[in-house]
């Protein structure tokens, strides 16, 4: 272990989550309290304060306050979308990184969110080492999407699968309190890949859930999830849906496209419209059967619902960012923190291990095809034993009012 | 006191709240535990249910499993919308209830529900009374609108309104976690009351809610509020706004309409749409100000939403079925529970009353006048003080793998 001296510097990038505070609190509580970590930045609006030279000293934050960063929603620090360029053909981002890094004697580098995140961390990391700036640079992981590769799953999923499986429950009892007829179409997040959708899957495993689950992974057919729907409406008098916003046809084309694009609409299901895929399939099918159908997207709710957070999640992302730290000091560089799964006794128990930037940075994980049932229009056990373990537990947001008690931070800005 | 000893029949009418199951559990739990109640018998349906001559047993079900009752969203019971007709006009369900009551010597009527299940209880009362049959009528209020007269607020409310000052709360961490700007627009339930929007002023009490809200009780002036939204937006480059779904123009047109109906369109605000009033105005400001803007509506989730019920309305809830059936022993017909607010040593009581079921019946409650601040754009300190001791305590709703525990009841069919 050799012993490296000097500040910390840890951002936000990327869409919120539940728990991404958590992680950046794991970070920075460890950070303050270790004595090779002479100061601890934190960046206003990821990478892009980094480059405006717009630092937060995190060490003024008041810690009783900063404890409450472990369960507020969203980012604390700010987060942005900045991709950055190739350090060959465009170094300029990464000659002014350097500079910062020299003028806070900044030696840690923290990130913290999803795919983009990682390939900043990879080419910031290779770019101090080109240039011998002694330098560790680790990646905590986030994402509600949960596609990250290498890691079992990602900090931020399992909330928004807590949230979406026990608001789909809830669902299940209010779509059928009377005996009329009633179909519900709900839609989640999840443009490439289907794990948030699948999470409704949940509530089926408690009999309370959808009759049918769509995700991107399959091709979606409308003329048979048409017969599908009417067929379960004949039945049971009730229907209730849940669609991945990324379902497309088999030629790929967005079926929340079908509705806005006249031009390439196919047979009837085009619609001038400004609502989304939730609201376009309920005209679909209000249209095919005559029922009272609602469309129900769970929109920002799901990703920043920390009221309804997975405690497993909160403490998986907080021993994230702590373990970044942690393993920085001891030398390592170049790595995101990531969960591995292990079983002790049948208990489910997460691991932390490292994992290589460069294949988080450029694969998208999506659902095993053998996690479908066979008609591809819900999930298996498979999934379920998968998922169940991690939205265990409740939160311990604390209470002022009857509301959230959320982290508001001084952010005294570096000079 | 005179003893009346026959059956009790308890039923719940209209949409689901949070909190209905624990009024019924309340005021089934009383009857099966009082010695004059004979037997209790649930109406699947409601008054439908009655007329069907289909009751459940509920001295057939689990102590156990009924507790969960308690917090359990939905109607446990079923529900129905089903309007009694004049019985002078149309006898007919009514000699049809006096069968059924005669049948199972129902001597106690209890009915769940809002404004038209409290003119149910009082037309079977007025009837029962007309014909000479001894019966016990109480009606037990539930709506999460808000819109009861003569209770100081009603069961269900509460729940709703924590649910909504939650989760603007959320969204408001959400919505500026970029330093890019962005819009929001929060479409809430309410068509001609405000309750449920002005519970989004309780976020606004924590710094953290929407810069606009509009309620029903105002005319809604499209014009004005683009300003409004373009001035907040040009100043801090983020704007958040709550809309009651039943905001209307001046000639009482709802805004909502305003997108459906071409013929009608006013000024180019017209265009054929099938999502409703927040991607209506998240459309109009997207074109108005170019800015990313997002429509959210909250939709079934608030009324649903039993994992953020609010402790304080469960606990009124349940003692509103409770009182409803101890008033009916003692003698006591042709009431319903409501609340009065009391405060004792300045801290809020909820005191249990009686109100006359016809005043109910017939008037709906909107927010008072005063209770709005100067611009009509949001609520003052007086909504404030009233809601926020509604929505106190958090629900003990038990959890199974992570999950709601819902009451599953057995529905034993009495024959």
């Amino acid at each position: 272990m050799s012993i490296l001296k000097g500040a910390a510097v840890i951002g936000q990038s990327g869409g919120p989550t539940s728990v991404i505070n958590a992680s950046a609190y794991g970070c920075i509580k460890t950070a303050l309290e270790n004595e090779n970590i002479t100061k601890v930045y934190g960046m206003c609006n990821g990478i892009k304060g980094l480059l405006n030279d717009k630092l937060m000293i995190m060490d003024e934050e008041d810690p009783a306050e900063l404890a409450l960063m472990r369960t507020t929603p969203s980012s604390a620090l700010g987060s942005c979308r900045y991709k950055l360029k190739d350090p060959d053909l465009e170094p300029a981002d990464y000659e002014r990184i350097l500079e910062i890094f020299k003028k806070y004697n900044i030696r840690y580098f923290f990130y913290n969110g999803g795919n983009d995140s990682m390939d900043t961390c990879n080419k910031v990391s290779k770019f101090m080492l080109k240039n011998g700036y002694e330098c560790r640079v680790m990646g905590i992981p986030k994402t509600i999407d949960n596609d990250l590769t290498g890691t079992d799953h990602c900090p931020g999923y399992a909330s928004a699968a807590k949230y979406i499986a026990t608001s789909l429950m809830e669902i299940y009892h209010d779509a059928r309190v009377y005996d009329t007829g009633m179909i519900t179409v709900v839609e989640i997040m999840g443009r490439n890949a289907g794990w948030l959708t699948a999470a409704a899957s949940l509530a089926c495993a408690k009999g309370q859930g959808p009759d049918l689950i769509y995700c991107p992974e399959n091709d979606f057919d409308i003329y048979e999830f048409m017969a599908k729907v009417k067929k379960i409406y004949a039945e049971n008098g009730k229907c209730i849906v849940a669609v991945s916003e990324g379902i497309h046809d088999k030629n790929g084309k967005y079926i929340s496209e079908y509705g806005n694009d006249l031009s390439n609409a196919v047979d009837g299901f085009g619609h001038a419209q400004l609502g989304g895929l939730a609201s376009f399939l309920a005209h679909e099918i209000k249209n095919a059967t005559g029922a009272k159908v609602r469309g129900i997207e769970l929109s920002l709710l799901q990703r920043c619902a920390a009221h309804c957070a997975s405690l497993t999640d909160i403490n998986e992302s907080f021993n994230a960012g702590k373990t970044a730290v942690e393993k920085a000091i001891e030398g390592v560089t170049d790595k995101m923190v990531g969960f591995t799964r292990t079983y002790v006794d049948g208990k489910y128990v997460c691991k932390y291990d490292l994992f290589d930037l460069t294949i988080v940075a450029n694969t998208e994980k999506k659902i095993p095809a053998d996690w479908f049932n066979a008609s591809k229009d819900g999930m298996n056990e498979k999934f379920v034993e998968y998922a169940l373990p991690l939205i265990q537990g409740e939160t311990d947001l604390p209470k002022e009012d009857g509301l959230p008690k959320f982290v508001k931070l001084k952010k005294v800005i570096a000079k």
